[in-house]
């Protein structure tokens, strides 16, 4: 029964028809049981409705599609009814998950919203609803995205909606993926960025704990992420610690293919490879656990000097080197590397590989400070769930640079004490650590 | 073996050991009995190897993949060797196809590319060649293009090499996404357009000729798209007219929207949309054979003003709407209606259903002159080739239309007799009638 699949908590019915008013009526009483939900402010929020007759001899008030809709609400012919389950083609599908995206109309998105609506990230039987949080500066490219994504006609796509405040935007959703933030303003110092962006994801971490899903993913891509992450995460006690996700994959996805570039082999050769720590110029991809060929990359390579003194550098100038390319940055091979991050959660890590991840320090076996996101290898059995790699080498060499990015998101959380609810803020960041070619 | 997968003409290899010296030399003197190809220039072309041990106990000579490579050749990490054959993960892959793209460096492309590479096009068990064709200008982008392909760590994405030279760049592909087109400059006539662009695909359908495979499917999406798919295909005498395609399929996708938004349904229930005609303000989208639910359309709207005077525009308009929403041309839903273009190709057709793209016309049933290409409803079984649809209704209405397109592209054709072998070029293009928010 598809009305299972949806737990709205207020009622603005979009409701095209009014045979539909008993249902809405008794969700809504279902709704009012519903008391787990810290909601902290009132708001209008969207009703699908999901069971719909297919009759399309009585198509519906179409006048009402055509009007304007509120900041908050579906858009367009994601209005519409359906009941996937009385569909030959839709009834063995899974049921509906709703994925909010923030900095949506912005270019990562316009890559990821495609990758999702596609099916590509988690199947082809998942029927998604897309969730877009912009800002009211944003709202009317966010129009001509969800535009966009109506002309794509994806099947797996039912629902989309447009918004500015995300107290509606995350309404229960299962996933976050918080890409926006605001770039570095000329002469801004990174104190500055931290204490800024901050403010967005300590919004955003109050949102998800109020109206997501207790048991919401949330990857974070706005920079400076890490400490981002650190923020929402603080700020949404209900969701657990362990959901929240800083995003190193593409620098892990970087540090792959220079690995293979240098020693000569296709980059589906080269497994194992740990970013540690934060994802900034301190952050530490990692040659000695990595493999090639199922060999340790430091013998299959045999160039310590490269190793020790230009890969890494090689990774973090990637996003600099191609943003003067390519004249922009990399928002095609971002929005990869989040498919990736996404996929490394929802399906089985491949026995003896792992992924990097920036994920909350609680018990972690490496000895890194706890109560901070550090990006750590992980495996995951496929549920959206991790575990925490144990068999990893750590040298004096790994150690120490280990030890530099964790000192880093230490001093960053120093930095952001008022956001995370731990006092006042005492910021002493010596270097700008801002990857090129990043904002 | 692997090696039957390729067919390299000349060679230059990009053997990265000496062990495959002699493979190198069996495989030259097997192409020089390769006299099919009518050559028209001598030009360098890459040669593959795709027989590579997976010893990665002895990288091969990483530093010429430092070299900076000329400019028809492949790009970093895809120039390693590797064979599919020999790995248990890919040895039952198929075997890897080409695909060019030209216009590679700009934003449709940097939507499709991904998608490519992903395996959403062409399935999971397709390794594939992207072939990217720029311009001198845009050469550095196309760099920056490969790098981030290089990132995406796509395992079917197997080779990329990047040119400016369509004669290298065309090598042996399968399939040729023409993307790349001028322009529109100030004050520029359409007829201006119609022969700087036809130009392009002039050359461009004779380097088809000369070096891509005798069975080349090609997609032209450069407007305006179905002349320059005329001179194109006129230009490539030694592939089948039959090939070369229009992509007329965003208008399908979109006005397949504005019916759904009307009757309000979900988009999956609007089937048999033809779009007729020239992908120009001519262009007919058909309500008449449309589909909504499985019903006649008129029968499920019943709002025939509408449908004549209203639906054709909401279609036609949807590009320059979304300019003024988003700010900038939709390149992400014209990436998702060419994969779904060649989607239509590769898969079988659901019964009863139809796709639209602009064919030439030879032997049409609908009466419509021949030797033009024109927008029609196409049936295909999934082997890449296709037919017409004949149980189509054309009312009075319908046909005043069509005669209209159809005397339109008549009209350009006069325009680029020159262009196509047929004499002097007459050019009496009425009016404008570029679609909004298209170049």
């Amino acid at each position: 029964m598809a009305v299972a699949e949806f737990t709205p908590t207020y009622s603005e019915t979009r409701s095209l028809s009014s045979q539909f008013s008993s249902l809405t009526k008794t969700r809504l009483s279902y709704n009012r049981l519903n008391l787990l939900r810290p909601l902290q402010k009132p708001h209008n929020a969207r009703v699908f409705c999901s069971v719909a007759p297919n009759q399309v001899q009585a198509p519906v008030a179409p006048q009402q599609i055509d009007n304007p809709k509120s900041k908050h609400e579906c858009f367009g012919v994601f209005c519409v009814t359906y009941d996937l389950k009385a569909e030959e083609q839709t009834k063995s599908w899974k049921k509906l998950i709703n994925i909010a995206v923030s900095g949506a109309a912005g270019m990562i998105s316009n890559h990821l919203l495609f990758k999702l609506a596609s099916g590509e990230v988690f199947g082809p039987d998942q029927p998604i609803a897309l969730k877009l949080l912009g800002s009211e500066r944003s709202f009317e490219a966010l129009e001509g995205v969800a535009m966009e994504l109506e002309d794509s006609l994806y099947p797996l796509l039912r629902e989309v909606s447009i918004g500015i405040d995300p107290y509606d935007v995350f309404q229960d959703v299962e996933w976050a993926l918080l890409i926006g933030a605001k770039p570095r303003g000329p002469g801004m110092e990174r104190a500055g960025l931290l204490d800024i962006n901050g403010q967005i994801f300590a919004e955003q971490g109050k949102a998800l704990n109020a109206v997501a899903s207790r048991n919401a993913k949330v990857i974070v891509v706005g920079n400076p992420c890490n400490t981002n992450a650190l923020i929402c995460l603080k700020n949404a006690p209900n969701i657990p610690a362990k959901n929240f996700h800083a995003l190193t994959r593409l620098d892990e996805n970087r540090a792959k293919c220079q690995l293979a570039l240098k020693a000569g082999v296709f980059y589906d050769k080269v497994s194992n490879v740990t970013i540690w720590g934060n994802h900034s110029t301190t952050q530490v991809p990692d040659f000695l656990n990595a493999k090639i060929g199922g060999l340790p990359a430091k013998d299959v390579i045999k160039d310590n000097h490269w190793l020790e003194n230009e890969f890494t550098e090689k990774v973090q100038k990637r996003g600099g080197a191609l943003i003067k390319k390519w004249g922009r940055s990399s928002a095609a091979s971002t929005a990869v590397s989040i498919v990736d991050a996404i996929r490394s959660l929802v399906t089985p890590t491949p026995k003896g590989d792992w992924f990097s991840s920036g994920v909350y320090t609680s018990g972690n076996p490496y000895g890194i400070a706890e109560d901070i996101v550090f990006s750590m290898p992980c495996r995951s059995d496929g549920n959206g769930d991790y575990e925490l790699v144990k068999d990893v080498i750590i040298d004096d060499y790994l150690r120490e640079r280990i030890k530099k990015t964790e000192a880093e998101l230490l001093a960053e959380k120093r930095c952001v004490a008022h956001l995370t609810g731990e006092g006042n803020a005492f910021c002493d960041l010596p270097e700008d650590t801002m990857l090129p070619g990043e904002q």
